[in-house]
């Protein structure tokens, strides 16, 4: 067995059995050893930023790491803001990226380059593999690494004649199996659970693994008891929402949303999420979001952060039930297409048990409150804010829950970083509906060039690089020339009925929705 | 004046007057002052990879650098393989990233990452500003690092409140003038002479600034004094062609290929060009392309190669004239579309001064021939082997000279990779002219699995990973999505007449050429 094999069949016997692939020449092996290993699917995207952010997507539905397969320091280099948005996550990702032959590499050949650096970047473990029999040892050790907890991006550099080599062996499935979540200190139970019974305003801020239900009700729970305010980082990895589910507002992205949510309280809580900060320093604006006055307990980090809310709840609120959201939708809207009509649509129509990928940005500012009596369903959000990350997660997402409709909500200039995305949507036949909010500008960059403070300077020239409408895109085309099929909404009854015809028929589609820009 | 304003003043002082822009948060005040400084123009890109491969096709042929604003590591990560690309070029990009604000930093916030370690890997200069009062002195410096010589990547990174703050100054324009390159060593030069001038079977290859008309006139002296065999180097930066210059054969791609040019040889003397290994190691065989009793000289880097082959001229070809190439056109061919009749349909319609940016790929195999007789041009290759780069070079080359007709030829699987050049093309109005050699294929790796080989090997998911065909790709869709208009050809008749259109018409265009895959 060549060391290709060894590899992908240690992989499938621990449990990968996805790779999102862009090979190239040094990864040829690899490529010819999928054959060998039936239990490896392989999935081509067209770009590698669609490769690492399908794995990306495809973890934090299927909680376990995709392989991605990437060609040499160019490959890993255009798949970098993904595996950055993965590294934010804390989603377990394996990336295996092919180098020149280990004796080729002195020549510094066209496509040399400082793999080392640029997998270090973005990789909590990067391992290369120099000899054949340490194939399997390293794939499994990767697998454990991608696993955690916490979980997290890896990376495994396999020189081409590694891959190429005979004498292999295979790595046994892994055991005993992989260790559960650390343990909340209980310290940390004790601090938290004075602050939240002290009486004083408190706010109780959750992410990582307790923005699933087990954590939103053990969170809800503690909220109802002692009336801390239940909030939720501001780009939750998954958060499971809906009708049936405990309602958890979020950490506005804007400082002063968040300055307001935050005010007045004497302690706030994490578990699971970070201490706030702002995404961006403005002039003249602290960064961070903690009032002065308040005092942060820190209870658990993502790993572990739904278990230590259900022993926080045994202390605080051990007859306390919690609150649950009722299924209720808005009604659908007529006329104009806006922001807020496609989110009342969209609210309208969602799905049962949908995966709802977002990437709506400034357009989707109605979609909170327009969704969250929807039936169940889980959210997805971009979690590092490296655009693009839209369409290729909703790759993963469909092919880690085939049975699921996912729907793909995708500002229209984050969607052309990855827009090949589509033609995965088609070749794999994905059950993804892409709505594109097509506001026709760099909206958010708007808003954010008048926070910074230039408004008033703000010129001719300033203003076309924020403006995607000269010339306009068409999404339908660009939808129907990689094979999705699609159609464009410019009322909020179009928009309905495309989705409705779209959420009826298996496979992918997209709706090109006009909006107006909301700042 | 802030930060922003005194780095560009500076860039324009010192000759940079064209940025190509994907900004973020962080570059607000950047977008902001260039309506302060009107000499710079911003050319906004939907993606970081089409603004570093546009960077590098206006150095190539504006023979001067142009800068290019990234947003933070994700960005940087996003315009990688392009920055590759033109470091194995040899071409000065001014790569500007935007950071966070200095004390923001410590905030861990979303979008924080390594930009040092990404850029490290691509540049051969990298400053980080930190105070206010530096801002002119590093734009001063990064300029002057870039142009070199050698010319190279540079990346200068800029924090937000450096780029914010008021009280910078601007640095005056260079003087004195940029240095010239290096001079050619004596000894090198008499090395290379008696090597020449012995008699036995020798090779000039030559890359560099050699493969401009003065060096290639040069060679071709100096070749056809001596006897030597001239070749230039696989993937020149810019090779100057066509009637009225010297013909030069360029060295094969395949090893097979370089080994049968290369055989015999007792001398080669290396001028501009490196020292030939094979692109990628293939088992077996070795990566070293000199034959084992040649032995190489190294005339002269890629900078100053061209003024060494000309004192190698007057010792060895003194009273030679070069031979040049006649004007000779393939006919029109008729019938099939195929790679050879699309070739021959370019040769037989390239125009006068055409710059040709050349990532057709394996469907280029015939356009070396069919085009080496027609109107003097210059011709770009993919000198780092990362493909995606001719959409972005073409927008590039194109804003370097206005006056000129650009011809992109371009692959289809690699077009995808950075398709949304196409709306800067539209956005701009450049005179492109893109054909896609559509083989519906990643045909090169075909080529590849058979080289490493795995043929005999190869199964059905092999076959898909390096197929295009489910679903194919309607070029003309994307592109007139984009606003470019397109035609499909499926004859050679059909080609013909849509590349006349194309070029008899202002603005961009695009022709989707079906071709079947030549390997």
């Amino acid at each position: 067995m060549n060391g290709a094999q060894a590899l992908i069949r240690t992989l499938v016997n621990a449990g990968v059995n996805v790779c999102f692939a862009n090979p190239g020449t040094s990864e040829m092996h690899f490529v010819a050893a999928l054959d060998a290993v039936p239990e490896m699917r392989g999935v081509l995207t067209l770009f590698e930023g669609v490769a690492t952010g399908a794995a990306d997507g495809f973890s934090r539905i299927a909680e376990r790491p995709a392989a991605v397969l990437l060609h040499l320091g160019p490959g890993l280099g255009n798949g970098l803001a993904n595996l950055h948005n993965a590294r934010r996550a804390g989603t377990a990702v394996l990336t295996v990226v092919g180098d020149h032959a280990t004796y080729h590499k002195r020549f510094d050949a066209p496509l040399e380059s400082d793999i080392d650096a640029l997998a270090g970047a973005v990789s909590g473990w990067v391992q290369r593999t120099e000899r054949i029999q340490d194939v399997a040892r390293d794939a499994a050790a990767a697998v454990a690494a991608a696993i955690g907890p916490p979980a997290e991006v890896v990376t495994l550099i396999l020189p081409a004649d590694v891959s190429w080599q005979l004498g292999a062996s295979v790595a046994p499935a892994p055991t005993p199996p992989t260790p559960g979540p650390p343990l909340v200190r209980d310290e940390a139970l004790s601090a938290a659970a004075a602050a939240l019974g002290s009486g004083e305003p408190a706010v109780l801020l959750i992410g990582g693994d307790a923005t699933r239900e087990r954590g939103l009700c053990a969170a809800a729970r503690i909220s109802a008891a002692t009336g801390a305010k239940l909030l939720c980082e501001t780009f939750p990895t998954r958060l499971e929402r809906g009708a049936g589910l405990p309602m958890v507002g979020r950490l506005g992205y804007l400082p002063e949303m968040a300055t307001y949510q935050l005010g007045g309280a004497k302690h706030l809580v994490l578990a699971g999420a970070r201490s706030p900060v702002t995404f961006f320093a403005y002039p003249g604006q602290p960064g961070d979001l903690v009032p002065a006055t308040c005092r942060v307990h820190e209870l658990m980090g993502p790993a572990g952060a739904s278990a230590a809310l259900e022993r926080l709840a045994e202390l605080l609120a051990m007859d306390i039930k919690a609150p649950l959201a009722e299924l209720c939708r808005p009604r659908l809207p007529t006329g104009e297409l806006t922001a807020q009509s496609a989110a009342e649509v969209i609210g309208a129509l969602l799905p049962e048990a949908a995966i709802v990928v977002d990437e709506s940005n400034t357009s989707g500012v109605f979609l909170n409150p327009a969704t969250e009596g929807a039936p169940r369903h889980d959210w997805l959000a971009l979690t590092g804010g490296a655009i693009g990350y839209g369409l290729p997660a909703a790759t993963g997402a469909a092919i880690a829950a085939p049975e699921r409709p996912v729907l793909c909500l995708q500002a229209d200039g984050s969607a052309m970083y990855t827009i090949s995305a589509l033609w995965t949507h088609a070749r794999e036949n994905l059950n993804i509906t892409t709505v594109i909010f097509n506001n026709r500008a760099y909206a958010i960059l708007r808003l954010e060039l008048r926070k910074v403070g230039v408004d008033g300077a703000m010129g001719p020239k300033a203003k076309a690089l924020l403006d995607l409408s000269e010339p306009t895109i068409d999404f339908v085309a660009l939808a129907t020339g990689m094979g999705v099929p699609a159609a464009r909404a410019t009322t909020a009854e179009q928009l309905a009925e495309a989705l409705r015809t779209a959420l009826a028929e298996p496979g992918p589609h997209l709706i090109d929705a006009i909006v107006p820009p909301v700042v």
